[in-house]
């Protein structure tokens, strides 16, 4: 693959992604974390759907570089994601119907802009924010079932707060952490995670400089199980202070989870 | 197929149903006005899934009686149906979780109950509700694509309201007809139609007695398509008084489309 880089005439185009999940095995081409079996048939990906749009328009193949990879099932509002592109003719904004013309219905281009050379949005993006929808103590509709969980208790807001406080700050995720996840650290800094209800729904929104693999979803579905369980503030610190994923709760499935926002700005600050 | 009838022991059972309509070819099992070709494949409907899990709890066929048809790709948040049932070891109200573990994700029953003997799902319906859902001026996000029509320009809800308030009434709704539509009469009793915002979605709902096949779906393009075209008042109302389909506007799409509410009581009379 030819890999366009910041240097001759190519420019930096920043794209702004919303897809639904439900049918892509996740955001990333490659699955560097399992050995892929060749007999396999190709997953398909977000990441593979728009280079493959991006090759079309470039007559050679073009990389997207991601903000970070979703999981299988999960959606996104915001995705972000750059390339380069010897293409002079079009501009900058066009883009985005160019591309969506290419695109299946379930990913759209929502933004393309122009922006700096050096410009990379997994390395410069400073904080991430999910949300994870849930339709608590009522019969979800068919088409809020396929972007969020079924609760069948309704749960109190105030008392999964009171849980979601002590998650703030810089933080060992360990407890929230899979063990398959080779990354090093497991130190990551929570800027803010709540729940509040929206219209008919629950919804927990979580923003941290960088998540563990699956970190969201644990943290998810750890809290509610705590809550359901009647778990005191106190024992639910000692558990975030265990670094044991054993003693937490279940993954909650993908599908009520979706890539919010990536900030690329200075108003988030991490040590 | 056995159809219970209220005599003997049997239980009339009604249902209220949610679907998100995508993946169906319409409500209606079989399709009467067109000759099925014998060949083709059976196609999905909602109401054959209803039936085969009603089929698997009773261990013999089990017919099922809408309040009226959907087409294909139109989403219900209320459609109602009832069936009667002989047996008498399930309460009313489990029919609704026995028949969603029997049902595929797409199909949701939200309420069961059990109702008098002589209750029928579509002739007993006083008054039909439908809502169109728009995504105007910005980029739709694919989980609203989905059930969504995306507009990019940014019609005037008051301008589409001076044609809406027209419609009400007992009207002759030969405009907004399908040619191929078998029945004779084409007077309906119009309750209400109006254009609204909510949320981020602009919403066209319309309550009637009983609507002309894809007659919803008529009145929105034809709607949207005068207001843009900037149509003046008595223009839209010499085209409604024309009863010449050919004139009116294109039919909307069908993924923006939910049957709503079906009224069963007293509040709807049409003369």
């Amino acid at each position: 693959m030819k890999l366009m880089t910041e240097k001759g005439s190519s420019r930096n185009i920043k794209l702004l992604i919303a897809y639904d999940g439900t049918d892509f095995s996740g955001w990333q081409t490659q699955n560097t974390w399992k050995t892929q079996n060749a007999r396999e048939a190709p997953r398909r990906t977000v990441q593979g759907c728009i280079e493959e749009a991006l090759q079309k328009l470039h007559k050679h193949p073009v990389s997207l570089a991601g903000s970070g990879r979703t999981d299988a099932g999960v959606h996104a509002a915001g995705q972000v994601a750059n390339f380069y592109t010897d293409i002079q003719s079009i501009a900058p904004d066009r883009f985005t119907p160019a591309l969506n013309s290419l695109l299946p219905r379930d990913v759209r281009v929502l933004a393309a802009e122009e922006t700096h050379s050096g410009f990379h949005a997994r390395f410069d993006a400073k904080a991430r924010t999910y949300r994870y929808h849930i339709i608590a103590g009522r019969h979800a509709f068919p088409h809020e079932l396929r972007y969020a969980l079924q609760l069948w208790n309704c749960p109190s807001v105030e008392r999964l707060n009171s849980y979601a406080r002590l998650l703030r700050g810089e933080m060992d995720c360990s407890a929230f952490a899979t063990p398959k996840d080779p990354r090093e650290s497991r130190f990551r800094y929570i800027f803010n995670a709540c729940f509040f209800v929206q219209g008919d729904a629950l919804v927990f929104e979580i923003t941290a400089n960088a998540f563990l693999w699956k970190m969201v979803r644990s943290i998810t579905g750890t809290l509610l199980s705590c809550e359901e369980k009647g778990v005191s503030v106190s024992e639910f610190q000692s558990l975030v202070g265990g670094k044991d994923r054993s003693k937490a709760g279940p993954t909650a499935p993908p599908q009520g989870l979706f890539l919010w926002n990536i900030a690329y700005g200075g108003a988030y600050r991490s040590p």
